[in-house]
């Protein structure tokens, strides 16, 4: 706040930064316009049924460098601001379980992955809207103790296509977009226009907001009430443009949220509507230093979560190879 | 066990299966044969340190008809022979955490993930034969309850390049072989002859057994002590081919061992010696069948291990495209 | 099976041993019989309630020789049949997180406690029977994915009041009942004859089978299937003596049950009925022996399970004092 | 600080709060003195082996108005200051597992005990000093990745014995004693005179700073770095009155520590040199109360740890009786 700043000024400025209020009445007609419901054989995997064969083959037609660039956080073990639930890591066994040769290191891992601390995929059973699912189905029916019968993250499978990074730092200009920056669906436009890129038909899309930038220079927060993201206005472009995969550096969704009363529409409008999986806090930093030393921003794109029959996701390394 | 059978003629066909024993003088003159210690500057990387752009050029090269594998045994949560420790997969959320939409499900996962259950990646940290690691490193002095300082699948990073399937129940035209057969150099040499497929320097191999071919027409058994896999001396046949990375449906080993005290030789021939990661338990049911239908045995190989600092290895969900 | 058996002979001796067979109305009209709701002020500690200062005064006065026995099966890491899901148990630290003295040993314990291997209470919320808990609260809605609102462990407090064991190897002049054996609500009054004790209102009821010295001799079964323990027709007998708390070296109930259709009838009636909680699996062989050697079947018993809010139950080690 | 302390003042405030400074050599010889190594049996066991018969008949003796009073924090699954590792408290199933009748609810917990957040009792495998544990033995080589050798908390069994509850805000007439307070051996002989109460030989002794009092107004700190505790002048004064058992609302020692270099010297007397198992982060609130209104501070004490073998200690619900 500078010294010239009033109480006024500042909610102006933070009404600029979090872009338009939503309310949930145009929220639920933006939900109703983006909505595919019915369009998917397997409506368990969504936006991932349609990935296929060609989808593979063009991204592979993108190596060229062979450059590769993974995207997972490191496994994060202490509890914090955005990381409430710390993963576990314990050695289990140091050499001495078993005998005589040879002797065996061992470990166990485990972690409640969704949150804004481990590098993770939403299947389309992780988000619910109004008790449903995508597709309509009851949220209440399929998902229980046991996990969730519809859209779980086997079903999903693997990813191998084409991606983009917009990299709104680049078209900014600065280290990174300050928690609580929306990105508008103009902005979209103009970052492939300055980027020189253009979502394709069965694009994953990669939303870099220099999040780890800021994280590593200023230090933690919690994302959950605070972060750059996705304002709900780019969600009808990402429809129109039929991507089939959505992540970025912090969780997709802008923070606070332009709808009252609905914490992470971008979650919904992607998941429960579009059947459109996301990749949440990805780090995207190597994957910025590459795309402007390579100078292009699509590149071939691999997802591989873990095989968990029921589970509402995974915790996943993508890859990007050049 | 036939009716003429006796009990020499069973002796000799079990020693038929698992090849000549190797005594563990026999077995060090092979350590020592095959031994890389100094080779990289990154030892905690071994044999991935020299993964580099042109695997990934030439993998994404092998990529035509653009079908996609993915390799990993579902999660698998029930104890049996074979899953001692299961895995954990509990619900967390179950849209009643936070208010008011959208409402989430959650869960959380975890696992001590070597083992014979889990579809995972050995770092270079999990086998010491004599007290050290790869490149000489204590095991005791450098894997400890914070986890591995040498040798962590951190220190791997990611895997793209290409990889040669060797199926062998194609070689030897059974459906699978048998728990307690030893494939040997020679079966290599043949697999390629018989496949039309070569290994390249730089190549991941995986090995087929039909072990979950078996599994699920025969049920399960506990493959720590009898399991189709390499004997040792295929060791040197790899070292000379100067591959990255070594894989199957078993974990590589036959069992039991040729070796009378060394429980798992081809674990220290490979992670010790070689510095050379291992993948265990994939499945490669489908892989094979891809094989046969694209008539080809090597394609492009993606491997996203979790980034786990101090991490022994990582559960996994390779992938080939074709 | 003796030679001379037919299996007419094996179903009859099988009946004989399981006790009458109890319809789904009787069972009902059972239920109505015990059921206690409406009669605690605080429903979600049922029969702890009324365990008050009389109770560990009348205790206390039970201690002459000081002799101490605890209950506890040993934290229980290998998977086997009674224990598809074992206990965890890891090292956290060996000496090396904290500098420099002194240095620490830490461990993580984790369990899924219910079932057949752990010494566990089970706390009301535990047992629905038509989706309703205790006094009729709806399960559904009171135990979510964040735990139990109603008739958590935490609600339970801790116990310390006389108990009266009943060691029907004694009655029955056997090593143990064989897994399958009823005891009838006769036997429990011919207990209380041949042993000379008489259970009294207020009063804990713990019940050997001599199960663990089976295990011990025999090796391990799954419990599950079949298990010594009490025929339904104990309840209203049990009812009419207001005891506070049940518990036993199988987990009450007698299996395979005698009602069709319902696995677990002694927890209906003494969980969702009567509100008295139950003490599962504990280990009773050395608290037999301490009866015999002290000539008396009633002590003063201490539980003091763990303060998880929510919770269903909890692990305990439970203490009887002569 | 008021407005006219000065930095000198508030130093001088340190000091007088922590009391003196002890040196590693001086520890050292405290050490020397209340060293009991070679005087137990069975040195698992510590303390414990003595706590025998007569121990429970005086503590039953003790029973007069039957009032109880339990002493374990709820379990703590929030991370903060003071739990940087929470506790996990997961439902694993909601009535969807087994079919048909009952419908059951269950739960996982889990945790890593030590620290600040879970009330626990410490085993002799806890702590060792210049690398030895009670006795002499080696912490390398009696505890391991499977746990401990010696020193387990199996090995301690349970705890059924007269406690004296030292609570030092009466003595000092505070809501609460200051984070960093000492309490110094005259000091628990003026509690004992200003309670009415004396330690006899046997005891366990629970000592009361106003911990929770503190907490629940003030907030959550992080006791690591600040908390009241026993400063190492009374542990000469407490091996004398050859107690079996000491415990508090925190981990017992003052911190900051009076001896540099040293992090945890009371967890060294009386684990290390003594052979004395320690309770930690007791919730003593009630019991103070209960003494009050008792009006006495001697009573009938239960520890009932769970039966962990290889265990470092246990979370705990200690009983008071009065």
């Amino acid at each position: 706040m500078s010294p010239h700043e009033t109480v006024d000024d500042l909610a102006a400025e933070a009404a600029a930064l979090g872009g338009p209020t939503v309310s949930q009445q145009e929220f639920d007609e933006l939900f109703e316009q983006v909505k595919t419901w019915g369009k998917y054989s397997n409506p368990s995997a969504g936006a991932w049924e349609a990935v296929g064969p060609a989808a593979a083959i063009e991204a592979a037609s993108l190596v060229r460098t062979g450059t590769t660039v993974s995207m997972a956080l490191p496994w994060n073990t202490t509890s914090g601001p955005g990381n409430a639930n710390p993963a576990l890591h314990y050695m289990t066994d140091l050499g001495v379980r078993e005998a005589p040769e040879p002797s065996c290191n061992k470990d166990f891992i485990g972690v409640d992955y969704h949150g804004k601390a481990v590098s993770h995929l939403d299947a389309l059973s992780h988000i619910a809207y109004k008790g449903q699912l995508y597709n309509g189905n009851s949220s209440r029916d399929t998902v229980t103790a046991v996990g969730a019968e519809f859209g779980s993250v086997t079903a999903l499978g693997t990813f191998v296509a084409p991606a983009v990074l917009l990299d709104f730092t680049v078209l900014f200009d600065e280290p990174w977009l300050e928690p609580g920056k929306a990105i508008r669906a103009s902005d979209i436009l103009a970052a492939e226009e300055k980027l020189g890129v253009k979502i394709q038909p069965g694009d994953a899309v990669l939303i870099r907001s220099g999040h780890f930038r800021r994280q590593r220079e200023w230090g933690v927060w919690d994302p959950s009430n605070s972060s750059a993201g996705l304002h709900v206005d780019c969600m009808p472009l990402l429809a129109e443009r039929d991507i089939r995969l959505l992540g970025g550096d912090g969780d997709s969704d802008v923070r606070p949220s332009p709808t009252p009363g609905i914490h992470s529409p971008v979650h919904i409008l992607a998941i429960t509507a579009m059947g459109l999986p996301l990749l949440d806090n990805l780090d995207l930093e190597a994957l910025g230093q590459a795309c402007k030393d390579e100078g292009r921003y699509r590149f071939m794109f691999v997802v591989a979560p873990l095989n968990i029959p029921g589970g509402t996701g995974s915790p996943v390394n993508p890859i990007a190879v050049f």
